[in-house]
């Protein structure tokens, strides 16, 4: 049940920046909709918060429609991202963008926050909501090559790739989805998978196996990626034969999984064997005063509303904490 | 993250409504968030799944304006349950509204659903999602007078009371909530509380406190209510001195708390010592195949969000309970 009584009605304004210097009740890390969603929360209880996060959306702006969000039947992905943004914004929170977070440590029985660029912020509590990432290919080619031909991204990227010849790293539902993305611009698509068989749920699998310009090889290694300027050619070889071959593309879609962004925390929070931060029903950790939500956490459906949904019991958890504590 | 492969493009048709004859992989019990986000994920994972509820939307009915739910940054109660019924109905899922269940029992192995009108349905796995109701006021005369006076949802009620004079039973945030809808109607209110001083937030109870046509009687109970066709007076006893007093109002709002309408798992889930059913954090409860979300579970936050979010978790944690028990 919601109260309208806890309407705050506070003003739009432009968000300013957080400040080094002050010890905020809460930092929120991360851009996503737990991170957004613990915003909200953290500010109609009217605590001093601060959110820092590289970007908004995360791995959402990489999707193409939205269904499963309950309110909304059918939406853009970046339009679902910019009504969350607008959300958090008419906040009077401050927001540091473009800031990737290296360390959270404790400090004094708070915490501290350590950005990459070397900006410190301090917290009473935080929530960690940094989401997850692609698992990187890591062969020889595959740094120099990202964003001239390599691609993590298909909703991003598939347009530049019309009538191309293309590699697809992976055999999982990613992998397949980007397959569908790729044979929308008419792609002449290789399918490469590391495994035998395809892991890819069934309906999926057929829909792609229908496509005419495609070719699948499992049980097949990526050895390195070659070109001058771009990518030019991949050396694949066959895990059953040994045999080496090179094809020629004119780029390749990673798509072989993703892993949590748990790295700022690895040596403060417990963490499952695939590095997710482990938490209980309330999102809290195990060091009272973190919390976290979302993609990065043990739980084990990565979804949106999911998402949102623990984003707002982590804020109210740090709130119950803050009160038991006497710190606020 | 979302994949659009997945995405199922159902035609919108009119709702049937559940067939007793057929065993459903999936009963859900609600018309709440928990509930509706569940029809969303188990529709998309193709189960064959129904929806048993009261009605759509529940207490959100009650709220007037809601704020804190992430892409909404605004929106009427009613509105919102709108948009969340509209996007529920364009799934292909049969729905019986108007039904109360009585009672969910284990039977062969799966599970059989009782209605309090007689119906039964049968589902491999249940979503109990029931949701909380309001706790009653156990006196004479609060049975006859509901409806006729005595009322426990301001946001429906309020308009009746322009300018009347009114008794609010309570004491915490809902009982302070419901006096700022009577003030907005000019209505002359007696506050009554059981327990000695208030249980409400501060600012809440500033906001109320500056009205003028109010009176604020903690440490009293309410004894009866009184009236021929409808509420003319009420007794009440101040449980310090043991005086009783009769005092003439036109309506009581009642806003003692809520209670989780759990009845019909009783018998068969873990319930806390409140009543609530006990869940881990993938939604599941301690029978195999009942899974349940929302306001009724032990999670201690009720917030629309954070129901739609567990709701989510449920419906796929009930396919992997399918898919790996091979029911499916």
């Amino acid at each position: 049940m919601e109260f309208p009584g806890f309407i705050l009605n506070l003003p739009q304004t432009e968000a300013h920046k957080p400040d080094q210097g002050i010890l905020y009740d809460l930092l929120i890390v991360g851009g996503g909709p737990a991170a957004m969603s613990a915003v909200i929360y953290a500010a109609r209880k009217m605590l001093n918060c601060a959110l820092i996060t590289i970007d908004f959306g995360g791995l959402i702006r990489e999707t193409s429609e939205i269904e499963n969000y309950l309110g909304f039947q059918s939406i853009d992905a970046r339009d679902l991202v910019a009504r969350f943004e607008e959300h958090v914004r008419s906040f009077r929170i401050p927001v540091l963008t473009g800031a990737a977070v290296k360390e959270i440590r404790k400090q004094n029985g708070d915490f501290l926050l350590l950005t990459e660029s070397g900006q410190q912020f301090s917290g009473k509590t935080v929530i960690f909501a940094a989401g997850e990432g692609h698992r990187q290919l890591l062969i020889p080619g595959s740094k120099e090559f990202v964003g001239r031909g390599i691609s993590y991204c298909t909703t991003c990227d598939a347009p530049f790739f019309r009538e191309k010849k293309v590699v697809i790293a992976g055999g999982g539902n990613s992998a397949f989805t980007t397959a569908i993305d790729l044979m929308r611009v008419h792609a002449e698509i290789t399918m490469i998978n590391f495994a035998e068989d395809w892991q890819a749920d069934g309906t999926l699998q057929q829909r792609v196996k229908k496509y005419d310009r495609i070719q699948f090889l499992d049980h097949h290694e990526i050895l390195r990626i070659e070109g001058s300027k771009s990518v030019e050619s991949v050396v694949i070889k066959n895990r059953s034969t040994g045999q080496e071959v090179s094809i020629q593309v004119d780029g390749i879609f990673i798509e072989i999984g993703l892993v949590p962004n748990s790295g700022p925390v690895k040596n403060l929070a417990q963490l499952n064997r695939i590095g997710e931060v482990i938490i209980d029903c309330t999102c809290r950790t195990n060091i009272p005063g973190l919390f976290s939500a979302g993609d990065v956490t043990a739980i084990p459906h990565k979804q949106i509303i999911i998402s949102a949904g623990d984003g707002a019991k982590a804020a109210l958890s740090a709130y119950d904490y803050l009160i038991e504590t006497a710190k606020i």
